[in-house]
């Protein structure tokens, strides 16, 4: 039976059933807040990660469970998020959760039994925090616990072998509210432009539409490895003037989402050296800092390291870093913890982002304690040491192993090139899609990337996001995909896929 | 010495330092973020609950650990939130989450050694929770676990006698998220207005500041224990849609805070007859719903239950109801759980909440778990229900004493009358201020119930807020103070309140 669904002018819904139009009889004036009444803003925001390939993905899995006989899957992968698939049994952080939640284990009547579930190190560890936190239960500060910013301040030392000050730190729910808090801070008006990436996060693109700022797109170089060169950004700053763009700030996702590039130094001085002769605030996205997969050759380098190593003239450089419990090797991503550091920050604005903070009180303070096991993991001589070790590197190299398993499928397909990733946890393949299909997507009133990804999805039980979601170069057309699904499922899921692929195109072949 | 911080028009600071002026020299330009080019909105919210007196006790706070001898107290006294205080050891909820934690725990090798640390209905509990999420760890669905909120619908239908569909629950962090997101949905441009009660919770006036809506302030009547009547209602919406504001909501605090009130039914049966019929949508901000003092006459009434009771032509009015688990007797604030539900609403609209809730990707997980425990306390039959019981009941007396005795304590003040608490956690008494006092703020520039607030936290190191954060009828001065402070150092902190209000009158006696 097929339905549509149309809208009336009062906003009730009627249903268009074949031939019969039934509309519900309603002497009601209607709502006060609809899609006509709401927020202009909100309503212009796209967000794609969980946008229609995620809703029918949803609803996909629903039919498994309840009617599963006319699909030719029997799971769904969510390729588009990073789902539990990352999530594995790390020791030391969940143990030392477990204990901070449940004070009494560390009770000294039960010390015999609880010596024998917990690691001697985790239940240190937990005096300590409980020690700096009080209690799990309460407020904190709302830029988070003193003792847990004073540990990212020495992690952030440790890293770059500068100082960090733990004033200049706002722990977050994840990196995301940290994004949303500066971006709204750093725009004034419709003129105020923020440089973004294209292919780039739709967090920004969304954010920038809800305060109602001018996205400023700079274009990644495909054919060079999704890499930027000054005169991209130069040629993208002039351009946003020239329409009398006010342009403040350059968004930078390194390594990059959706894209997987790691920068090099030279690079990252470069870019620096712009924003200080441009007079751009910086803001560095490196919530994917340790998913480094070619180290020797694209090591990570934090944006405040590389600044703080150059000339004198740069030491003014405004910069916010952005970093994420979600990523790495540990993805803890439910518990939306993350922080942000601010450097060379106005302290007038630092007053006015405490002031907005406040507004939400406290970032969870569960977040907060896994940022604290994040930017000090167990050390050699801990007792969870070679386990986490052990853990960690195994995530390490199943995760290298995965990226260039899937890139390799997606290479070997017709008309898909796809660059390796060197960071981050996304592969983003070009597809060379016919004009048939080109013609077939419009047909649908869908963009050709949507219908290709929406076929893979119905065929496959595989949800990946449409390139049009991150924005690419006109003409091309992209997909985003996690390379998280499970290793040992990988040569099925990777058989799917060119199934698929190799059936679509002898549909759309020109 | 005293140091006097000037701001140049180049916004670096100079330091006047009595009679010497230093001036940073500086070849740079300045700052590119300033609070002159920043967000005009974020500049001018006002969030007076942690504005100047919450920064200033801080200070002390620290002083007292590094130079405790200027200072006449040996603690600061945090009556402007909701502190560590009331976070107490419950069983329960704290064993589940610390389970839930840590799997490894509920693996059948150690269940002989786990049955000795947990009850059994923990246990229990915290297998169906980790059977229903998969992993803390792992983003959840944006409006929240879906058996999480199906758990918040059967809470809202043995509460109100109608039912609930989870669809309808988006589960938050803390119920300010939820506030903030509808509210920014709701509001369309400048013109558009919410009503909001003055005395308010200052999270209203903020949220409404930074979408750039209207306020339409509506007085609760102080003499009549903060009561509201129709004709207050149909006055503010009159007055503001003559100025041509566009009045689409009105936040109800119920019960009430700063000013604890617990509306009767009747009087929930008007507002929403009101709103009705002035086509106006309802924010029922409920987080204190538990927090209900004298039961038989002032028992909490739920908007959607008086809402379902009414007749026909009431059954299509749009209403938000907010609820915490910061609140109640759990006060667990610091995992920042809550939920709010939809009654009525455009299902183009939830569309749009879902879409936007997206954005964050998904509520903390620890949070919605706490959401769990809080609509589903343990009953009568549980192993941990004793304890609960007693746990609860505990509380609720004592914070029902503490309410009695802090309200005596204010009316025996010179000068103050004071409402007693019938619900919440706060009293907001209103003091009689000297002639002098008054001159005296104003030589500072000072609200003169800031001058009174700053006096007591200089004194005694008690933290209250003033009334000017809330809002007060013209020429009235209050403060808002929890009466969450440890029952036993109860006599203290009365004693320490009386002799400053004592000095502070006979200073400024006029």
């Amino acid at each position: 039976m097929i339905r549509t669904l149309l809208r009336t002018t009062k906003t009730s819904y009627i249903h268009l059933n074949q031939r019969t139009a039934v509309r519900f009889a309603s002497s009601k004036p209607g709502k006060v807040l609809t899609t006509e009444t709401m927020h202009p803003l909100v309503k212009s925001v796209e967000y794609a990660v969980r946008g229609a390939l995620p809703i029918r993905a949803e609803a996909l899995s629903k039919q498994l469970k309840t009617d599963p006989s006319k699909l030719n899957f029997d799971r769904v992968v969510f390729c588009n998020i990073e789902p539990t698939l990352l999530n594995l049994s790390f020791s030391l952080e969940k143990k030392v959760a477990s204990l901070c939640e449940n004070p009494e284990l560390l009770k000294a009547e039960n010390k015999a039994l609880v010596s024998k579930l917990y690691p001697a190190d985790a239940i240190a560890r937990a005096q300590v925090l409980l020690k700096n936190i009080g209690s799990i239960g309460a407020y904190s500060h709302s830029k988070g616990i003193t003792h847990i910013r004073e540990n990212v301040a020495k992690f952030i030392e440790r890293r770059d072998g500068y100082s960090a000050n733990p004033d200049d730190i706002f722990l977050t729910q994840g990196a995301s509210e940290g994004v949303q808090r500066v971006i709204q801070l750093l725009t004034q008006n419709q003129q105020s432009g923020v440089m973004i990436p294209i292919p780039q996060y739709p967090l920004y693109s969304a954010t920038l539409s809800l305060v109602d700022a001018a996205p400023v797109p700079y274009y990644l170089n495909e054919s060079q490895d999704w890499g930027l060169s000054r005169e991209d950004l130069q040629k993208s700053v002039d351009e946003a003037r020239k329409k009398g763009v006010d342009v403040r700030a350059l968004v930078i996702i390194n390594p990059g989402n959706p894209t997987g590039q790691c920068l090099s130094e030279d690079n990252i001085k470069e870019i620096i050296k712009f924003c200080h002769e441009e007079r751009i605030v910086l803001l560095a996205d490196e919530v994917y800092q340790t998913n480094i997969y070619q180290p020797e050759r694209r090591p990570f380098h934090s944006f405040k390291k590389v600044l703080k190593s150059m000339g004198p003239e740069y030491q003014e450089q405004e910069l916010f870093s952005f970093h994420s419990t979600s990523k790495g090797m540990i993805g803890e991503c439910g518990r939306r913890g993350g922080y942000f550091e601010c450097v060379n920050i106005d302290p007038a604005i630092m007053e006015q982002l405490y002031k907005i903070s406040s507004i939400s009180l406290c970032p969870n303070v569960h977040g907060q304690i896994m940022v604290d096991l994040m930017t000090n993991p167990p050390v050699e001589g801990d007792v969870s040491y070679p386990q986490y070790k052990a853990e960690i590197d195994a995530i390490f190299q199943s995760l290298g192993r995965r990226a260039t398993k899937l890139a390799k499928c997606f290479n070997g397909l017709e008309g898909v090139t796809c660059n390796s990733a060197e960071g981050a946890m996304y592969l983003f393949p070009q597809i060379t899609l016919p004009k048939k299909a080109i013609e077939a997507a419009e047909q649908k009133g869908m963009t050709p990337d949507s219908f290709y990804a929406m076929g893979m999805l119905e065929a496959t039980g595989v949800c990946v996001i449409p390139g049009s979601g991150f924005g690419q170069a006109p003409g091309t057309f992209h997909f985003r995909s996690t390379f998280l699904p499970e290793e040992n499922l990988f040569d099925k899921f990777c058989g799917s896929l060119e199934d698929f692929h190799k059936s679509f195109m002898n549909n759309y072949r020109d």
